[in-house]
């Protein structure tokens, strides 16, 4: 069991959606935090940084989100449900968005391969939530 | 003139929108996310917290948006509109939420008059923003 | 394989500390902001709030901590081991800081004892790191 | 008076430092996230990308450090002043090291010489925090 389902767990106020889907998303949130800024670094030592100007940059954008939208949904206390869904919805579409732009990548560059693996499970993940929420 | 618009004005890319309104925007998430970061612990320290868990919880979760649409402001190079726009609707949205939240304490805690009032500047700096990208 | 360990093996630039070590403390960092973000929820959804107000702001201020850490450790770029040790040693401090209170609180709420987990994980995690660096 | 002065006045707990050094520190702090933000990306934006990859990656850095930094000292409740003091030495360190990076590029980037100035601001005002707690 993982930290951030003995989290939603020992919360005295119950999840507002299945916990599974909600614990999934919470993961892959930070998950794809972490990866774009990997992302973007790695990109910055590329030889054809000109060429990866855009990936960079969005892959920024999507680190800010999918970490406010990954903190907004560990809280369970005063749940508010229209909250959750305006950082949802932001959220997978900056996945989706920045997604894209490494895929575009992924045949030069593993590790945007790698990024747009992570912002489709991201992307997938806080759509699953909004179904639920 | 402050760092912010120095900041705009030396960026090799031109700003996507207009200056002042962009500048403005900027100014004002970041602001908020300071207010609402300071207004979450002032009502940590009020007698009466239970009554405030709401405006704490929603104040953290605006702190988030804000500090992800500021930043997200700040990049002029690659711009991407839809990205833009998905950062600036949330954060308009969790003004609003938070706005609402913080004026039902005004009377009885000035700093959730304060902090209602920068949720409602940030919240109104946004929709400006989003009418001209 | 986590994505975290994919992306320091896919960067151009080799990680500046044995990667198992970097790779550890990286997810340390993220599974700890995640786990101090959920803990103050959980204390602000608690009876004895009062009792728990250090609690909630310490893991506040950890979580803000254990979040530039793990960002600034994912980027492998222009590696700058004295940006690295600035911010490593921040984040083992917050983390000792942080994990003693929740650990005083561990025999009654349940979450508060695993994030003094997260928290002594993180600690250690850092301080390995710090040594290699 | 600005809302980051109102919200240190408004709070219950007195400030654990001078009043006016805080509010000079917190918004420094603030300012200096933004353009470090607003400079990486402006670096980003450059022909001489390959020659400001330790300045993106720096200001990047610098950014996060400065974000914990502002929002740890805006909380009043149950003050910590170790805690304060792990997160303020960090800021101060990663501001010099960012500082001096971006005046080395003042001359051929006006971006460089703000953010420079921003960082150089920020150091001296966390330092004179550090003197007072």
């Amino acid at each position: 069991m993982t930290h951030v389902q003995q989290m939603v767990q020992t919360n005295f106020n119950q999840a507002a959606v299945d916990e599974s889907t909600l614990v999934e998303c919470i993961e892959a949130c930070f998950d794809c935090a972490q990866s774009c800024t990997a992302c973007a670094d790695a990109c910055l030592g590329e030889g054809d940084i000109q060429m990866l100007a855009r990936c960079i940059r969005l892959c920024l954008d999507c680190t800010e989100v999918c970490e406010a939208t990954g903190k907004i949904l560990s809280r369970q206390t005063a749940f508010d449900a229209e909250m959750a869904r305006a950082a949802l919805e932001a959220c997978a579409r900056a996945c989706g968005i920045c997604g894209d732009e490494c895929e575009r990548h992924a045949d030069h560059h593993e590790h945007c391969g790698v990024c747009a693996e992570a912002c489709r499970h991201c992307e997938s993940a806080c759509n699953n939530v909004l179904t639920a929420v």
